[in-house]
């Protein structure tokens, strides 16, 4: 596994999204600023939402306005639609991600849109996007199953990325938005969709909550995708799913991946700090498990 | 995987022995009862230790005496030499287990002796075992790193294995001890021993420290390991390791093991409420995530 991953941190848009706690700006600064002293080079920074729907998003322009970018950085911004993409690209954002829901119970749910219609809002978007020589890439959510459908069938799946892939998006991801997933489905969705869209770099997203998470992660690098979500602490859920847990911790994701030779140019240490400092804004402890048990074996602070 | 996965269900044992609660001896028999109704055929007891060391452990004669045993089940009690041997032959173990630590310094520190003496108890145990036609399988603890030492060369897991097999075992387990292995470990170690012990039964037992026990209980289903262990919602740790979580909880395992169609014939709901009773029992919320987020898709109570 000589060839690495890259990460994407989506903790300080997926990751505090629905938290009750609303940080203020700076914090969410320090935050970012802190993740990018870690080595991280790919952050979900804010979305461009509705505040009345999302309020912790509300001062997303201001977020975006307070970062400094290093070279080689990108942050991602999350958008639904046009006005959304308007924002981000106008905030900075030099990249953007949106959502297609693979079930259309869900998708009309969370968005207000069937999939088809979310399908032709994300071509549009990214044609927009291309034009103006921001990065796009889209993520199928629910591709693992849905909460109200119960099975999504991997064809349906990959029709959705078939369909999304049109436009020659950066990059496709498929998200186990209710943590549903086995390594056996992740396994044979991401054989099955190299097969399809050769040329496209795959991403997944997993959380933890039937704890398949991180054995779901190392079946995707297994597989030989491009990069892997995670949010640092674990933080996040989905607020449509009751017990659902955060994404995967980007510190356990990195423990396992740095013992096992997959390179990833993130530090343990600093994300574990990170970790801590979070905790300490959230005031509650983050569902990931680094934070408490250490690395092993002991390594100087890197 | 239409071989199916054996579980070696290990709450009564290692995942209540050092519980600040003490069960009543009928609620251990309850707990044994109610993880027979859930489908297991293979369950770790109790041990055979000093009651002053092991406290929770003292009513071991008593709990066998107290459990009825169906065809086909295989009552696993732990013993550390000789005369915790004759003491679970005397109480009906039909299966002894015995530890052998990889490491010397915590070979040391746990069980009083360098690995070579418990090589040497081990064998003499297993010869002992066979002779009274009860099947004796082997431990071999701190496989994927030491809490003292640090990295345990795999080398050296091997011999201990091929020094462990000189009797012809009924299973060697590999176990990660204070949960730090990752799932790429797993695979190596995996392969190489059933290279080396070709007609060997292998089994592995996980914790979940890291965050990586699920991952590495799915590596170690690829490798085509006989027998995983893990506990009734996740409960136990390792009194050597700080920060150390439970074993690998059954009902999640079985849960992944289910939707990759890995036979087991244990009862995802009959764990889940057995858990749920348990906790109630120790009055604290158990480690295990699927009796929190609850099966997917729904399905008939089982």
């Amino acid at each position: 596994m000589d060839a690495g991953i890259e990460i994407l941190e989506v903790g300080p848009r997926d990751g505090l999204q629905i938290d009750p706690v609303i940080l203020p700006t700076d914090t969410k600064i320090e935050l970012i600023s802190r993740l990018l002293a870690a080595g991280l080079k790919r952050i979900e920074v804010a979305s461009f939402v509705n505040p009345r729907k999302v309020p912790q998003m509300a001062d997303a322009e201001q977020v975006l306005a307070g970062l400094t970018r290093p070279e080689g950085v990108h942050f991602t911004g999350l958008v639904l639609n046009r006005r959304g993409f308007d924002r981000a690209a106008a905030a900075g954002c030099n990249e953007i991600g949106m959502v297609v829901v693979a079930s259309d119970t869900f998708s009309v749910r969370n968005q207000g849109v069937s999939t088809e219609e979310s399908i032709l809002g994300w071509l549009g978007v990214a044609r927009a996007a291309q034009e103006q020589g921001i990065r796009a890439q889209v993520t199928i959510s629910a591709a693992f199953g849905c909460p109200f459908e119960g099975e999504v069938p991997l064809a349906r799946v990959l029709e959705i990325a078939t369909r999304c892939a049109e436009v020659e998006p950066f990059e496709i991801c498929f998200a186990d938005t209710i943590g549903v997933a086995v390594p056996s489905q992740v396994t044979e969705l991401l054989t099955q969709a190299r097969a399809r869209l050769p040329g496209t770099r795959l991403r997944c997203h997993f959380h933890n909550t039937r704890n398949t998470g991180i054995a779901n992660a190392w079946a995707a690098v297994e597989c030989g995708v491009s990069a892997l979500d995670a949010s640092v602490g674990g933080i996040g859920g989905c607020p449509f799913a009751p017990a659902a847990t955060g994404n995967i911790a980007t510190e356990d994701l990195i423990y396992m991946l740095d013992r096992s030779g997959v390179a990833t140019g993130v530090s343990l240490a600093g994300l574990i700090e990170t970790t801590k400092w979070l905790q300490r804004q959230l005031g509650r402890e983050a569902p990931g498990m680094l934070h408490k048990a250490g690395d092993f074996p002991k390594r100087a602070l890197q």
